[in-house]
């Protein structure tokens, strides 16, 4: 095997290791200290005794995992549960109900299972306890809009959103304040207590962001809302519900998401159990086994992708003139979720447009691979996770007739990089953490 | 003074501190083994006797100041000299004639100095010595464009180029197609050896690049300035009188620019004498001098100004809560040049435009500066070299009713640091090499 090859295999390796430290089975074993029916989470200690009913309700696309580790390690005293999951991550549970829908933008299945989290949240009782797991993709698989606004309406906004360069606090502002159960709406329809577990999905672990934050107090408002569709030029594209009832919001005529200020928030507990960070600590003490010279450089990168590619693209060609931030053999590791402006339809995601810029940059750098790749195993439209390329990348597609810039151009990564066999192609993975960047100068 | 205080101050010395040791007069010096006649430079030996005359030209931001220190070293051996350079950064020269000129916009005034520069080349002789010094800004300052091309046609494109986004390779590839000096042209003009002492000012210091290239061999082609045009829209902006030269170009009846197979190239030794890592390593030593964990990320920083911002935030935000990729107290050191996608009419620059992004990224971060200047003291088309932010900047503003997304939507980020007073402002500061960027976490 020659030192490219190698090294293309070690940035994948190091890739699958952050994928597998992440997965719920494992992290919801490591925190839960269950001894007889003492249940110790976090910082507190729950005598499952107390309570009448367990139930488990769920929402994301690693939330069908969760659940089935959950039915394991509580077994029978759980009473009944359900779970939205995006199609294609149904996970084997015995007894929690687990129902697949559409992400990201949502679908009438998404909407009838989350009918069905709703019923069974809205009896549960004062003693009762229902621990609700979430994870990323919560936003599509728990919706309910408002009344007045239909699913199409919801689904028209939701591709403008993604596509309007916005971040996820942005967007999420919108969703919540058109739902009847995002931003923390769930809490107050529950008489019980809550034990939420998190996998978080957002740049700084913000709970409030993560699947809309539905178990977590909203600090944005109607008049956020209104600031950011100006922002993005959308206020007069969206549909005439959406824009009737934000300015409803705006009167003071429907009211405003639930705030930090809401007693009935002492009801839950929200612990984060796995993040981007701990993903990357996890390809970091891979990396090191390996050998190299490892430096995480954040777990929050975010920005345009294409332009973030450039900063990999100078830090590659430092590490090869000057031996800096590291000395070869270097792994650069950082994660987080960059921004993709939509410019035209090609097929791609903001991992695989990351990778294709980042190609065009370290052009010509011997032994250099950079690869992108989300945790969850899906990048933007396409069935790959991201891609990974090199130094010789874009010798190799010139001689396929392939022209980098214009893939770039018309977002359309994903054919670039099937077309070279560089994809990366991981099926399901079970969780969902952001991305994972490397960057390697063997 | 408090912590945040001192913090933005020894930010300052750090950047001035890169500033400084890039001094042409510094670095000429210790380049400069003259001892009798034999001037020993680089791995080269010249001996002054041999020649007849001695003749300097040069052209750029910093070759006043580059001709003033040559003035002194080689004293009464110089025969005669002109070199243009920006208005503002003329130097005390006693026979060398300093022209000033406009820039980044060609005028008149570097027309009529190119052309003394022209004259005088074209009369040196085969036993004579030229020194060309050549610094950033060059590109503009020395300018003779070709038959039919007029000086406002010049003007026109320039504007059109600097104002699209495009690289400078991109850039200057058009430029050296549509002039009679650029691109290796002026040696082809010249029977003597020339030796160039060069400031570097772009990035990966390609010599064809700086200024033009106007002592070294050009790779681009006619064909690849077309692509840029159409890349950028601009095929059907550009004056007519470009479009029709380019065209001729193409069809082969006007020749290319000299290529690196041209001998003539044999008679110039192009020699780097400063560029934007020598001024990160004296910014580091400076910072390890302050007590900070010192880190050079890159020397090469390119991409759009406000989302490389996002980077830096990211990073600002891993050493706050993981003290990633160095523990605090820390000094992340970068260099390089962004670009601007020119939205609005706005007066501000790359390096304030990327700060003030930066700034709502660190927005509430406690003890955190961002800092990017320019080394050449003008950012944009302003009087600052660039600015300074920390986690209390947005505040700031906001309670002097600034919205800082504003200000960024209108490129106007001369106005806000402005009102803030965090501009940089430096005056003519003698060299040019790139920006400095720093972000510290005290």
């Amino acid at each position: 095997m020659n030192t490219l090859d190698s090294l293309k295999e070690n940035a994948l390796r190091i890739f699958y290791a952050g994928l597998k430290a992440m997965d719920p089975d494992i992290l919801i074993r490591k925190l839960f200290l269950l001894e007889d029916n003492l249940l110790k989470i976090g910082d507190r200690i729950y005598n499952l005794d107390k309570y009448k009913n367990i139930y488990i309700i769920g929402f994301g696309k690693a939330s069908g995992f969760m659940a089935a580790t959950l039915e394991e390690l509580l077994m029978k005293r759980i009473n009944a549960g359900i779970v939205n999951v995006r199609n294609g991550y149904a996970a084997p549970c015995k007894f929690i109900k687990v129902n697949a829908a559409g992400h990201p933008i949502p679908d009438e299945a998404g909407i009838k299972g989350t009918l069905e989290i709703v019923r069974l949240i809205k009896d549960v009782e004062e003693n009762d306890l229902v621990f609700c797991l979430i994870s990323g993709g919560g936003s599509a698989l728990l919706e309910l809009p408002v009344d007045g606004i239909s699913l199409d309406d919801i689904q028209k906004i939701t591709l403008l959103l993604l596509n309007c360069g916005a971040r996820i606090g942005e967007v999420n502002a919108i969703r919540k304040h058109i739902s009847l159960v995002k931003g923390g709406r769930l809490v107050n329809m529950c008489k019980a207590e809550i034990i939420s577990l998190i996998l978080s999905d957002v740049v700084n672990d913000t709970l409030s962001d993560i699947a809309s934050g539905a178990t977590s107090p909203d600090a944005s408002t109607f008049q956020d809302c209104k600031i950011i569709l100006m922002k993005y030029d959308l206020f007069h594209k969206i549909p005439v519900s959406i824009k009737k009832h934000i300015q409803n919001g705006l009167n003071g005529t429907v009211k405003e998401t639930p705030k930090s200020t809401d007693k009935f928030f002492n009801r839950v507990y929200n612990i984060m159990i796995g993040n981007n960070r701990m993903a990357l600590d996890a390809s970091y003490k891979k990396a090191i086994e390996l050998g190299y010279n490892a430096s995480v450089l954040s777990s929050s990168i975010r920005g345009e992708a294409r332009e973030v590619a450039k900063v990999f693209g100078a830090i590659a060609g430092e590490i090869h003139r000057y031996g800096d931030p590291v000395k070869r053999p270097a792994c650069i590791i950082a994660g987080g979720e960059t921004t993709v402006r939509v410019r035209r339809n090609g097929m791609g995601g903001r991992n695989q447009e990351l990778v294709l810029s980042a190609a065009t940059e370290i052009d010509g750098l011997e032994n250099t691979v950079i690869l992108s790749a989300g945790t969850d195993g899906i990048d933007g439209n396409t069935d790959a996770a991201g891609a990974i390329a090199d130094g010789s990348t874009v010798m190799r597609a010139k001689r396929k007739k392939m022209n980098p810039e214009t893939y770039l151009d018309d977002n359309n990564s994903y054919a670039f990089f099937k077309g070279l066999n560089d994809l990366i192609i991981t099926g399901t993975t079970r969780t969902n953490v952001m991305d994972i960047m490397l960057l390697l100068v063997g």
